[in-house]
């Protein structure tokens, strides 16, 4: 007996009809027909299914401050807006509300799997195992005093508490986020990899993000940034560059070499001013290329089916074949497999992570339809291990109305501020 | 008695509580409160109201095309796939049908004027009328034999019934569509002109698209296409130059000079590896810049909304307040005022054409909400001239199953013949 069976759908890769059933989390069978009983069933007539989304960079809890400072550049929007309104707002509670708030929004474009980064993100483990969803929280480390600690060796120390603590949740990959060169000194950076090492968990990191970034780093560190963090052994095959907006050749090589991967934030990179990241030049020099929002606000959404839309045609400005819509999928669905979980691929035995896309005509190529045409709101359906997140168009494990009361409460704090 | 109260909306520009009462299709009165009786009201608490938006170049018909040779370059996905099956297909039913899909999905992302261009263009006409949207409809033009007419002169003689058949019904604006520098010669671009002036219609013309045109042009003419437009007199303050990827500062001059407005098409440029149009420059050169989002084949979506955010972000490239997003908004009502119509502005005695935007939380910042962070299934009502389009997220002059089950029979053949 299965545990559910999704019926008639259209099969993103090959167009065909396929019946999927489910067991145990895990994708049991894939069929043109299965006869077989489930115990629940999904009429996906007219639906595309896929293998759902791996979000790489976020920072969740900034779903709070949407909209914040809409028309700046990176360096002024942190300085002069966010980082400020963080020393007053960001608390427990703060990053618990925001969180969920940006979790909703995630899952309804069509993710399963967000890797984030921000303070007390202890917070958000919790609330991911509520919702069952997968997440990767990233312990964030600065060099500068905030609520979470004092100093880089009581961050670290905090880091390591962090570590053990969600090791081996289910669901849960915890990782290590010194935030970037010029927000953590040597010694914090190399810290924070002895922590990874040691845990043998991922490192996520900015890098490279803008002009300014390098220039900072050229002044302070006399490499690029990718080139210092392969100097301090930092460029692991768990580690994960958020950005990569501008990388010489042989920083290219030594990034493919590594078998660290870049993670693609094209929305943010365009609204902050940063540049595009050629990408698709990256995939040719074998470089793992995966994609992320960033923060919900720099973006400002947290729109995965929006940002793989974006990223193919940026790319497209080099060559209309430089990333076919094929390729654009994959690069959205890779993240699981850079942290070793058997989802992202629509295959028996994979994880049970899928959506269904409903479309009003049959698509001449669904996955051009999905990257091109589909908007989020034709996401009907999203399973994360086998488990209903949304369900026909609601989300089944979070309550709306609760949660929008909390973070309007949020909000007024923050329209008060600023 | 007013017709219409939309009660507690939130203002895009001031962000304060607004009463907007409608009465004969015209905006009455704009209060903080209006306690006056009407017919209907509409509660829009949480809402946002803002003007709606004039999608000015699209080629509506092509709905039926959308996801055909999604990876392609311009020449070869116009030459290769879209003419052939056009030639096969094009015919009043097909138009009336596919226009009819794609006016659909226009009006869900909050458009209630469109710039049009394709054949059999009095066949949108009708529909225009039954579904209460403005049109512009231009009648196509090229030097080559279609199921329209078989020579220029041909077209020509069309046209000219064309516009004498429609130049006097409410809602709509008939323009004449010479396609472009590269289909059309220096005589049927002349003989265009010359219907445009003694009718005293708009043209609505393709212009520097890509790097090939401009080639092309440079080769044919010893002109760059909006010079050699511009020693034709075809820049009039009634032409709508569609593209305009690539224009020489002296090209600009003309263009400002002449009143001649540019319409950017952001998406579809990418798509088709065309370029980025530099229109925060264009902008300063005083030039009128209005949006569309071309034909549904090369972008793939009628999606107003999206179109503006790509816009933005992609001006930031060049600074982060390249664009803001109250400029974005600004280009995307210009349209209404390009053709002579007093919509696209929050104003008493202006045309009641308005569109809601549901939010979650209090916006911080209403236009950068609109632009950065709200999807099209945010739009939950769309006002033409006072009356609903879409209301509680539902077309209300369209009857969407009967669409559908015409544009199946269309999409069944286009699978047949690719």
């Amino acid at each position: 007996m299965y545990d559910l069976l999704i019926k008639s759908a259209i099969h993103y890769q090959t167009g065909k009809q396929v019946d999927i059933a489910i067991k145990d989390g895990k994708i049991s069978k894939i069929s043109s027909e299965i006869q077989d009983p489930a115990r629940e069933s999904i009429n996906a007539s007219g639906q595309i299914v896929l293998p759902s989304f791996a979000n790489m960079h976020s920072h969740l809890p900034m779903s709070l401050f949407k909209g914040l400072g809409a028309d700046l550049p990176l360096m002024e929007w942190l300085k002069n807006i966010i980082w400020p309104l963080e020393k007053e707002l960001a608390s427990p509670q703060f990053v618990k509300d925001g969180a969920l708030l940006g979790i909703a929004e995630a899952i309804k474009s069509g993710t399963t799997l967000i890797m984030d980064m921000y303070f007390f993100e202890e917070e958000l483990v919790s609330i991911a195992h509520d919702v069952n969803i997968r997440l990767a929280p990233g312990f964030g480390i600065v060099d500068f005093p905030t609520a979470v600690a004092k100093t880089p060796k009581e961050y670290i120390h905090r880091a390591k508490e962090f570590i053990k603590n969600l090791k081996n949740l289910p669901l849960i990959n915890p990782c290590i986020c010194p935030h970037s060169v010029y927000s953590c000194s040597k010694e914090t950076l190399l810290s924070a990899l002895e922590v990874a090492l040691s845990e043998n968990i991922p490192i996520h990191i900015h890098c490279a993000e803008n002009k300014q970034e390098i220039e900072l780093s050229l002044e302070k560190n006399g490499k690029r940034p990718a080139e210092y963090l392969h100097s301090l052994g930092l460029l692991t095959k768990k580690t994960f560059l958020a950005h990569c907006v501008y990388l010489e050749k042989h920083e290219r090589e030594l990034i493919a070499l590594s078998g660290s991967h870049v993670v693609h934030c094209p929305e943010s990179n365009l609204k902050l001013s940063s540049g595009i990241a050629p990408i698709s030049q990256y995939i040719k020099e074998n470089i793992s290329v995966l994609i992320g929002t960033d923060g919900p606000a720099s973006n400002d959404d947290i729109d995965m089916l929006g940002e793989i839309r974006t990223m193919t045609l940026l790319q497209k400005l080099q060559s209309p074949t430089a990333i076919t819509a094929s390729l654009a999928l994959s690069i959205a669905h890779a993240g699981f497999r850079a942290l070793s979980i058997n989802a992202g691929t629509l295959e028996e035995n994979a994880e049970a992570d899928l959506i269904l896309i409903k479309t009003d005509l049959k698509p001449i190529d669904p996955q051009a339809q999905i990257v091109y045409s589909a908007n989020r709101s034709d996401i009907t359906t999203v399973l994360c291990k086998g488990k209903p997140l949304l369900y026909k168009g609601q989300l089944t494990t979070i309550d709306e109305e609760e949660l929008k009361i909390r973070a309007t409460s949020w909000r007024e704090k923050v329209l008060r501020l600023v």
